[in-house]
């Protein structure tokens, strides 16, 4: 609606918002879904919604290869990840993670398989936080189901921005050929 | 609050919902930010909030270390998409996307610079989402927004998946060492 938005490529053809376009968009990301209405609403109200556990050391919080539908936060305590190596079969340290840490967040996301495995290095305390008490949220305090949302797509975002810039240090190697799947 | 919420680690010693804890995540998650109050709404709703260009071949889109508040969506057309190799300071091509790929969406939600150029192959139509209308579209129609929120977080956690299943495949080689940022 601003100057601005016009003159973002003064050196392109400018064709105006895409209302001309809306069937073509609409087939293009016809993959949205979940999550109807929401209001409004914070963290002391978000807590009742967590389910906290304390987990002895060497448990095994996440399985790779499970099916899984929920996040957790670290509290106190540390988890080591790690990921077997379809070579060698055998479970490789990928990563540690500490205190407030999310874990998860990506079969919460998409339901698919786990990616890694979390086991406990001494006692753990963590909140669990699943799919549908996530809709439930969204649906009950929308206020608090939006920075939930945000909350996810930083984390999502993060990651992402560090996992691309480890691949791309393997890239002078000339086996990296696609990062946009 | 269902029977399976405390069974979910039947081993391990349940403490209940995280009201004890809220100090303790209020200060873990202290960086949550963005976007108050929603309601009700779609798609052709959306449609008068993007901008739309066509570009001819050859043009950069989005370049590499820019700064940059805007996501696109591809409509018709193809980029390439390169990297700037920092060993021989050569762009090298780390992919293509065309109609229906989202570009841009990192920076649009960290504000850090761009990750990749993307240069048009042919003649490109595209629909731009900035930030600063993304909260407005937040704000105005909540409907709208979450889906779009919801959007974003199927599409950075796809991308999470993908670029993570790759940097594997170089684990073998024994230099992966951390993906939890």
């Amino acid at each position: 609606m601003s100057v601005s938005d016009t003159n973002r490529f003064p050196s392109f053809e400018y064709l105006g918002d895409a209302v001309p376009y809306i069937e073509r968009i609409g087939a293009i990301v016809a993959h949205i879904r979940l999550f109807e209405d929401f209001e409004a609403g914070e963290l002391a109200r978000l807590a009742p919604y967590l389910r906290c556990y304390r987990a002895p050391g060497g448990a095994e919080i996440i399985r790779e290869g499970d099916d899984g539908d929920f996040m957790m936060l670290l509290l106190d305590g540390t988890v080591e990840i790690l990921k077997v190596d379809p070579v060698t079969n055998l479970p490789v340290r990928v990563g540690l993670a500490g205190p407030g840490k999310i874990l998860g967040e990506m079969s919460l996301v998409d339901g698919e398989p786990r990616f890694a495995s979390c086991i406990s290095m001494g006692s753990l305390l963590f909140a669990v936080l699943d799919r549908e008490t996530m809709s439930r949220i969204i649906a009950d305090e929308s206020r608090i189901g939006i920075k939930l949302l945000m909350e996810l797509i930083l984390l999502l975002n993060q990651r992402l921005r560090h996992v691309s810039n480890e691949l791309m240090q393997w890239l002078g190697q000339g086996r990296v050929t696609s990062i946009k799947p």
